[in-house]
């Protein structure tokens, strides 16, 4: 090839790839971009003062190692001079995500200097006794929420511009000036989009689960904003598997459905140019996504979230809006669907990420396989919903392909549990989606999730996130009992462990896991973690009765 | 003592301290706080760009031991990933006063957690090559000019809220996240209140003088905010003897007067109960004095400013407004004055800052002795000019008799030097204070100020505020020559070792010379050297030839 060739080709290579092909037209996207804009909720403002002052004392028997200890009256701080002592922990009571403010007022001669003073912020007491420092390798430092500040002029009052989440604030002395000084009024504007109060349980709910819903309306709320967020303290932004858990929760409680529908819009605005969805999109600077962050498993459950809205609220227009979108996210399974009916994972599992859950280790053909085939037949209900079934005909014949494939080479009929084709793995995750996706009967589901219990080198779920799938699929299946108290032992143990919010990693042997190589790097109030809300207030009769 | 008096005397003694008289009316006090508002200068404001990157290299020739030296194009620092290299510095090319701006720009994959960048700013090179911590005693290690700011959504603007004083930023990744981005856009909107260019200098200046007057005119611009500062990185406040200097350089430069008069009208207002001015005073949160800061001598000097601005603008108005604190001023001396015509230094150094000069070992008894004729001598001018001599008719008797004990007592006519009584100490600033002062003839002070060339163990000097007085000392007794090689000697110094503005502390023989035990603690850009620009405008004769 000449030069020229070589030249002509570079160029023509440029304008195709600077006008590559959008999946959908620049209307659709504007159109959905400002729906998503015309539902920003407005958040509702608190001012919430610290209860008292608190130092973090070790104890074996406490979650990760620490608790707090009454230590003395807020007032009294107010009044000693930071100088004085070398750090002071206030406690707020409760889980706060918002804006932190204080006073720096002199208390003998007239301030000369700047003041610097360090905040360290925590949701959980461990986050106030460990050192941030060094870093480990794993996400951004900068997450982890503390802040030097220097106070120019003292007195003054003083706005932490990041929005930050916490329970306890840790006040140090960075540099001391020649005066002394106090923080006085902390206070924290505590921000939310949840507004009004969810019904209040019937009597006869056991006090374990009213502990549970209470925790879980909390972690709900503060996730609130203005998208339902994942975490307030990190990673602050919209995840479809966030999203479709939260809004499951939000039609049993505060009921906020503009919210999930301006998710579901900015979602779809922001969708990659191949059709599909990216997994996560920010709101600021402006509206943009995580580009080519796509989640196989997470663009398919974004169709069972417009089917839900379209159920609880009757809002057909948004769903129809949104029908391009959810029909394209279907034609994901054929690019993978093999003849023998077969996902295939190895090759999926290249070209996306696969979620599923965070757990070491978990292989996820079977997951995928089943989750596959819930979202399917979840996506035709929605278009039997919708009257465009015809527009989806070809999804039950591929289904029950999809179907029959996972019971032939998945299903050992022997010990009734699912494995993959090239690794014999066991886990929870694989039983809970062949259940959810119905591939088993009510039965052989039953038979499966009890074999769990006692199958040896049995890979457990590593999150609320999972452990929301598995406990549906008990309740699925008529494992009613299981699932209460299955529920009532994970999220019971966490909230009998001092959780305020539910945390986004939860495994009741080991407390300091975390999918990120540092504790104190994780979630501590974590959306996909709220759902026994959805759970004790959609089947009353199992979890209200004593 | 029973416990009831105890009580009542507690009472009182309360009572006592609350309402304890005040010298000045509160209807006075108002009408000078309000005047010094109503002449609160505009800013002038101007967005600043960096000229280049550069590197700081060990010299051992230059001053501190750091050169800047070019390292790449500002525009190539835009592009280049702060994740690639350690740290980066901008130079700005002049020295600035105002709020740093900064881009933080993407520059791969979409950023998902925060940035925390560590910014440090300089006026001179060693500031970014000396590590500020451990931080050493003295002055608030706040001052010192690092900042680290978390980004919590990139791309974004920031401005860096404190206000900087500097020439140099060193940028150096704090915290990374898993994206490469770059810093861009830097900027600062520099401040200031001078206005409008000087009256250029006569064609026939001699380089070295123009140099020095260019950095001297840099030097007050900056420090001329809404009160003359004695540095704009530290103290940033108006202290009554940098007023005094600045106010000089002011009259043959920029002429706004309107600072000069809200300073003398501010210091009025925030003037000890006792009627005494406090040395220093803050604009922020409010205005209000350094409580209790007397400073005797810096008290003394106010009256010469007001003499000072009176001459130079003609306001009487705001001589007659200020004149009952001018006239308390004089009061001061009585309070020490002996029989024989001396001031009891040790009683007044007791109750008193004396400040004179920051030089250690420095025994000031002369020196008080003779700022002391020397105000009083200005004060009375001040009285004439108003035609209220009469109120002050004391005055020359004292005058004369204090004139009398200073030769009486320190003067030693075999070699023509003044010591004190206490301490034979033989230094710059008992001469020149004496020769302002008018102890000395014309003939006796050129003897003197000759002597300490020649004479051993003197004690030099320690700021450029006090060489002022020398220049002028030189200049009053007809020295022409002298003042004007000491003025390049001195301030040409500085320049040839790369001053932008004028320095605090400067010794031609220790460029390590700190009042703070910590060079970086320094300020760079003071007020108070700024006074070439004062003696080469007013005598032109002797500084504009060549």
């Amino acid at each position: 090839m000449n030069k020229l060739i070589l030249w002509i080709s570079a160029i023509f290579g440029f304008v195709f790839q600077a006008y590559a092909q959008d999946f959908y037209s620049q209307k659709d996207r504007n159109y959905w971009l400002g729906k998503a804009e015309e539902n920003i909720p407005k958040l509702t403002e608190s001012i919430e003062q610290p209860k008292e002052v608190v130092r973090m004392v070790e104890d074996k028997g406490a979650y990760q190692g620490w608790k707090a200890e009454r230590a003395f009256p807020v007032q009294q701080f107010y009044q000693t001079s930071l100088k004085k002592q070398e750090s002071f922990i206030l406690d707020f009571g409760e889980h706060l995500t918002g804006y932190f403010t204080f006073a720096v007022t002199p208390l003998n001669r007239t301030p000369d200097a700047p003041a610097r003073i360090k905040f360290t912020f925590g949701e959980v007491p461990s986050e106030l006794a460990t050192p941030f420092d060094p870093s480990r390798d794993g996400l951004s430092r900068a997450w982890l929420q503390d802040e030097i500040v220097t106070v120019t002029t003292v007195p003054d009052t003083i706005i932490i511009p990041r929005r930050l989440a916490f329970r306890y604030v840790k006040i140090e002395l960075y540099h001391a000036p020649n005066y002394d000084f106090a923080v006085s009024d902390a206070c924290c504007k505590a921000v939310t989009s949840a507004s009004g109060k969810p019904e209040p349980l019937p009597e006869t709910t056991p006090a374990i689960v009213r502990d549970i819903d209470r925790v879980g309306l909390n972690t709900l709320k503060e996730c609130m904003q203005t998208v339902y967020e994942d975490g307030p303290k990190r990673d602050q932004r919209l995840w479809i598997g966030d999203l479709y858990l939260e809004a499951l929760a939000n039609t049993y409680s505060y009921r906020r459905h503009d919210l999930t529908k301006r998710c579901l819009y900015l979602l779809a605005g922001l969708a990659d140019d191949s059709g599909y969805l990216n997994g996560t999109v920010f709101e600021r600077p402006y509206p943009h996504p995580q580009a080519k962050q796509l989640l196989l498993d997470y663009a398919l459950l974004y169709n069972v979230s417009v089917k839900d809205y379209l159920q609880a609220t009757g809002d057909k227009q948004t769903a129809e809006d949104l029908w391009k979108v959810v029909k394209k996210q279907t034609e994901i399974i054929p690019l993978y669907l093999q003849e023998n009916g077969l996902m295939n994972f190895e090759k999926a599992n290249q070209e996306w990420w696969i979620f599923i859950d965070w757990r070491d280790g978990l292989y996820k053909e079977v997951s995928l396989q089943g989750l596959s085939i819930f979202a399917l037949k979840q996506t035709y209900e929605l278009a039997k919903l919708l009257g465009r079934e015809k527009e989806l005909d070809h999804l039950p014949k591929m289904i029950k392909k999809m179907t029959d494939a996972a019971r032939k080479y998945f299903y050992d009929k022997k010990t009734g549990l699912f494995a993959g084709m090239n690794n014999k793995q066991i886990s929870y995750s694989s039983q809970l989606w062949m259940a959810l996706g119905g591939v088993t009967t009510k039965a052989e589901s039953q038979r499966a999730l009890k074999a769990l219990q006692t199958s040896e080198n049995v890979v457990h779920t590593g999150t609320p996130y999972a452990y929301h799938y598995y406990i549906q699929a008990l309740l699925n299946c008529g494992l009613n009992n299981e699932a209460k108290e299955a529920l009532i032992a994970y999220w019971g143990g966490m909230v009998r462990k001092g959780a305020d919010t539910f945390w986004e990693a939860y495994d009741p042997v080991n407390d300091f896991i975390s999918p990120y190589n540092f504790y104190p790097m994780n979630s501590y109030c974590h959306a996909w973690s709220c759902t026994p809300v959805y759970f004790i207030r959609k089947y009353p009769e199992i979890f209200q009765a004593k």
